[in-house]
């Protein structure tokens, strides 16, 4: 139960940093950081406050493999905290070698964009967290079976009262998912792109600022902005058979809309798109530049921007590996059994 | 990379303990002595040697799902460090969801153990690192597909010249093998019954003190003894079909031949036995009294020596959550078809 010691040593830094760099003179170009929002310390949810209880058993939560049907998979297996928050397939693998439809969007940062899965259908890591331990190509449990899993577990039953001290009956489904976004609103990685907002000049090397220009001259801006540098809007993007936002919604207007992903850590993110088809990360600037620009972008604007996206690579946050807590008895087991197989 | 600093002070400080435990007054009993050893600090190899280089290259290796064919496995995945360094599965997962024939043994204090494998067919942690990777059941990757994905991202490259500073060609898989096994090799975790046998009367309850009498009385100290309270013989076990270690031999004294687990962490690495087909610890107690002793415990028998077997959980080492590096346009790809199906 140490990670949670670490978390709170990060906030402590993150917060020294944050000052020390604030009252730097603010150099950086206004327009700019019209574009831009440096990232905060903690994504907050006035719905569902983060506290060190809840993101201590979140972090727990999201490392559990218990949480899946089979014992076998966790949030972190396609969401890896190793990799950049994701699985680096082109689509995940879950329950069964179940090869699922979309590609891993990055657990970092994703606390502070708009909605959440490549159709947006969750407005929040809370809600979102409530899908992937239910999808039978995921990690195929049910609410029933994750709430008894955690309630056989002495620690867990404490946790939950600790990080839900004013609830009657704190371990339910609700809270699992509570916990979980909790822990997601700490995994923030400000980079140097954020010290370039917060007013250093030099945090960016001169080539980087070209890549910047040249990202804010061809309209990238337009869709990639804000905080996530993305991740605030849905657009149409008519790349493959993937009807995006319109499975959801039934609304012709949403044919082939996704949520447009945020670009931090975007280096460590590949494999590029919804279907996790492009590998190259100027390869996808290219397309991008064609497909919603209408832009046929020189190679060097492609290199130059791509530089740019590099240093939106973020410092990761500095965690221990913690130790789940055993089963017990009573604990229902692990069912690997692929029904319909 | 900053998982190494936390072993190397996690080492520092195990360290002060040792010495301190040392030069107290040696009170345990010379005859349980004669039977146990205390863990050491590290499990040396004279022909591997520990150096904090080839642990932070081995903990990366380790974690890393790249060393499987479908970039989905890691040995961690098995080996979870969070879970006592197994799985809690009956029998593992492998590659396109297959279920393997054996119980997943614990990583940890391993590389203390005598022999590897429940079958005991390799010799040394560093040997037993290979064999998962390239099973086509596992981790279903090639020699070749490895050592093509890790020359091809530049921090591998690097980080295996700094492990392995006198070698011409460090990046070979049976230096794979040596970085795992040196970090294997600092998965040692110290318990109170270490602290009994060195000197300290207290570290154990008196419940505990009568279980470890049982223990001894009744005859299981015959196989678990030694450091690692196990791991130091093979014998045979007439349980399920599995034939042991007769598989690798056809020598007919191998048939239903086991390796003698570590008992050591045992309250966490359930299911028990080589098919992983018993949950309840003290079953697991009963069974081999009645198998391999011939004896029928008595209740209160069975429960003193489970209590005692809890006073071996020991004290995990703390390590950070490392980052992988990422892969480079010329990594081989990830691949999750399943051959043969």
């Amino acid at each position: 139960m140490k990670g949670r010691k670490h978390i709170v040593l990060t906030f402590v830094l993150s917060v020294f940093v944050f000052f020390a760099v604030s009252v730097a003179a603010n150099a950086a170009d206004d327009g700019i950081k019209g574009y831009f929002k440096a990232l905060p310390l903690i994504a907050e949810n006035p719905a569902n406050p983060v506290t060190a209880e809840k993101v201590e058993l979140g972090m727990l939560l999201y490392l559990d493999p218990r949480l899946s049907k089979s014992g076998f998979i966790s949030c972190n297996t396609c969401h890896n905290l190793s990799r950049g928050g994701v699985d680096n397939l082109p689509t995940s693998i879950g329950h069964g070698w179940h090869i699922g439809p979309r590609n891993a969007p990055t657990v970092f940062n994703a606390a502070i964009l708009k909605t959440q899965f490549w159709d947006g259908r969750a407005e929040d890591v809370e809600e979102q967290a409530k899908g992937p331990i239910l999808n039978p190509g995921e990690m195929a449990a049910t609410e029933k079976l994750v709430l008894k899993r955690l309630s056989s577990i002495p620690e867990y039953r404490k946790s939950f009262k600790k990080a839900f001290p004013d609830e009657k009956k704190p371990l339910n489904y609700d809270n699992v998912a509570n916990a979980i976004g909790a822990f997601e609103r700490t995994l923030l990685t400000p980079s140097r792109f954020d010290e370039y907002l917060l007013g250093d000049e030099d945090a960016l090397t001169p080539r980087e600022k070209r890549g910047l220009d040249t990202f804010i001259s061809k309209g990238c801006v337009g869709c990639h902005n804000g905080v996530g540098i993305g991740g605030a809007s849905l657009q149409r993007f008519d790349y493959g058979t993937d009807q995006g936002r319109f499975e959801v919604t039934k609304n012709e207007a949403d044919r082939k809309v996704f949520r447009v992903p945020t670009l931090r850590n975007i280096e460590l993110t590949y494999p590029y798109f919804h279907d996790g088809s492009v590998w190259s990360l100027k390869e996808a600037v290219r397309i991008m530049g064609e497909k919603q620009l209408g832009l046929k972008l020189k190679k060097k604007e492609v290199a130059d921007i791509t530089v740019f996206l590099k240093a939106l690579s973020g410092q990761m946050p500095e965690m221990t590996i913690p130790q789940l807590p055993p089963s017990t008895l009573r604990t229902p087991r692990p069912d690997v059994s692929q029904v319909g197989k």
